[in-house]
């Protein structure tokens, strides 16, 4: 394609600074209105504005139940932890917005130093752009042609708009240009051809097939070859060892994708991206040495945290480095304790995660105090659409207890609520509620 | 308690005529001006209130992907076979609003003749308060003290309203009437005693523990007894002859504790409640013979019906009456194809429900026309954060096409959509929106 075309914009890998928000935008919402069509707000927001709202620092207690909140202290510990972690490995982080959809964290994670927000289809870019978000990789491939022209008006119309997506195969590449063409589209679209494995998810999958993907974007004068990517997260579930070396073995196999491309790449700084939130060490020691590119992690669960999946399987948890703390609890109310060893909460699949382990019962308030539920054999059985069964707590979860629970997968938390309480400290005896954070999916 | 104050409101069960609700309020969800909040509409729509975007008549292949869709004729015809075989069968239906949470629906079931409104928990109830729904059966027990504070609220201000929810203890009505006490309640609220089942969900487990729950009930000032209830899904999960033995038995029990108070009862005529959308003729079989009460029952999933969990177990589909047809369905791009039986689609569990099986692939859209998938061994194999994982459909899903799939459970459906088109007829070739129904999750 036509390179004096393709510097008519920013490119995704050109700029060393931060990308930019819409800063106005974000403080914006805290001028929304509550009232009921907030579930994690109580009937006395009814009518107040967020702002207004926080402003009577409101306890944890005057909230109702079911609820999922975030911790301000852990969300700031999780925030630095891996900005300093990035900086010293060396690498760019992109952190996936998927996770949160939340404007305000996005900012949060862009002023700690983030190379740009990752995000995974359409309906989340237009959140992103709406709030002004300029640096956007969308990790995926974007065949929508109504989506694609779409985008194309974005980025003609905003010189400053970075933005790159993934391409997998000759055929997709085939759609893109066809669609990019139907809609007049004057910029290029810099994407970066993604390589996958077997039995994994999207992804050319091998080397050689991912060099003919590259070949059919160079021959696309709508599309603009500028660098590779993928997804090592696709590939394995757990740390054990044979899941670290499928990993590695990918990820040796995406370094020898981009030496392949060397040379032929569209932009000046080929980009190379893999890494979410369960491997990007192992990311890190096998992309790093690839000093001609830039190194783009994508970790977007590191910001809450949780007390599951992540738990297990980070690699700030693995390793020696600084653990990251979990940001997200959910809170629900015992409405039924109709058995000596059940108690029935106020919280369900409709509010809580369930697709990578149940809640995990961690303390619980009744009228004489908090007491903490560590190294008891409280655990939740079941979850149905309103409520789950706590077992192992017996008559430490009477009626009308209030039991903070530890989540697993924050992807399947956040996306359950609208607005999201953030506490001064969920550990003290006393939360406050200190924020509110707005999610949009 | 003092019958003379019981009289000042309506009750449940006191008025033959169908609950209100407010027709403007839900009129006025035409006038909401469509944008990136909603993930469900394209660009296009970005700016048009939702009556000038269907004025349009957009065709479905201009929205984007994922979306979830209803089907105009499948809601009608399910809203009416219901209707008709409650009126037959000579119970009431107050359906489960908590599967749909969208006012236009609960009109549309009010319309139809239901009896009131089923809900799940507080800031469900705040939704159709705020919609003006005038007779509301919380089917689970409202501890919550800021709660109940607004309850006693909103029945001492409107007399209008006809509220009941469900008690399973003696604790449970203690922390009930305590916080109606301290809310200075004028008007008591009605209640029904929960009888559950061993390895249940709520409800006291036998018969006698009801009997004192209900002893304490008459006991409280705050509180009316209704009537009684339960819950019989929670026993069983599917239609063999073990699990229908179950929810037989149970039922005669809850007719038995209905015995037990007759004479007892704080309302002139008293409500027997059960059935969810799996067994609802077997409670009629053993309830309807009740007739000093009021006998309710309480599907919800039987609007959207669905194809899975619900196409197995609806006694409509089981027995000889009129199938429900199924109104919900997803759809989805093949977004990548990487493997000559693996194509990946931009849905996944954040679009679609996955807790009671996968989605099912229908039908593919490609360039050259619709072709049906009956009969082939697609199938969704998993679903990741934001793709699906079709097998078994080879070079009949190609990049780029949309496949239709069908759905397991309504309610892990619904609470993912924030605005769902309604389409004329999802069987045809070229299905057009003619509605757009707006949820509150």
């Amino acid at each position: 394609m036509n390179h004096t075309q393709a510097s008519s914009g920013t490119t995704y890998a050109s700029s060393s600074t931060g990308p930019g928000i819409d800063a106005a935008k974000v403080a914006a919402l805290a001028e929304e209105t509550l009232d009921w069509r907030f579930k994690a707000l109580p009937a006395a927001a009814q009518g107040l504005t967020v702002r207004e709202y926080l402003a009577g620092r409101p306890a944890l207690a005057d909230l109702g139940t079911p609820l999922l909140t975030l911790d301000a202290g852990a969300l700031d510990h999780n925030l630095s932890t891996m900005a300093r972690w990035c900086a010293e490995a060396g690498v760019a982080l992109a952190p996936h917005g998927k996770t949160t959809m939340a404007p305000a964290l996005w900012q949060a994670q862009i002023e700690a130093g983030s190379h740009g927000i990752t995000l995974a289809n359409l309906p989340q870019l237009r959140v992103a752009r709406a709030f002004g978000v300029d640096r956007i990789q969308l990790a995926n491939t974007l065949l929508d042609p109504a989506g694609l022209g779409w985008l194309a008006a974005e980025l003609d119309t905003d010189p400053g708009f970075a933005f790159t997506s993934w391409v997998d195969s000759a055929d997709s590449v085939r759609l893109m240009d066809h669609a990019l063409r139907a809609a007049g589209a004057r910029r290029p679209v810099e994407v970066l051809v993604e390589l996958g494995g077997p039995a994994g998810r999207t992804g050319a999958r091998t080397v050689a097939e991912a060099v003919q993907v590259a070949e059919a974007v160079l021959a696309a004068p709508t599309l603009h070859l500028a660098g590779v990517g993928g997804y090592e997260g696709a590939l394995a579930h757990d740390a054990g060892e044979q899941a670290l070396a499928t990993v590695r073995a990918y990820l040796r196999r995406l370094a020898e994708l981009h030496r392949a491309l060397t040379g032929r790449y569209e932009s000046p700084r080929p980009l190379v991206t893999a890494g979410g939130s369960a491997y990007f060490d192992t990311v890190v020691e096998e992309l790093k040495p690839l000093d001609d590119a830039l190194v783009v992690i994508r970790a977007g669960a590191y910001l809450a945290h949780d007390d599951g999946f992540y738990r297990g399987i980070s690699p700030l948890a693995r390793g020696d480095g600084t653990p990251l703390r979990p940001a997200l609890h959910g809170w629900a109310r015992v409405v039924s304790h109709p058995e000596p060893d059940l108690s029935l909460l106020d919280a369900g699949k409709r509010d809580l995660p369930f697709d990578e382990g149940m809640p995990e019962p961690q303390r619980v308030r009744t009228a004489s105090g908090v007491r903490s539920l560590a190294g008891t054999e409280a655990r939740i059985r079941q979850l149905n659409d309103q409520h789950a069964f706590l077992v192992g707590a017996g008559e430490q979860a009477p009626v009308g207890a209030v039991v903070r629970l530890g989540l697993s997968h924050p992807c399947t938390a956040f996306d359950k609520w609208t607005t999201i309480p953030v506490l001064d400290d969920a550990d003290s005896a006393e939360p406050r509620v200190v924020g509110l954070v707005r999610t949009y999916f």
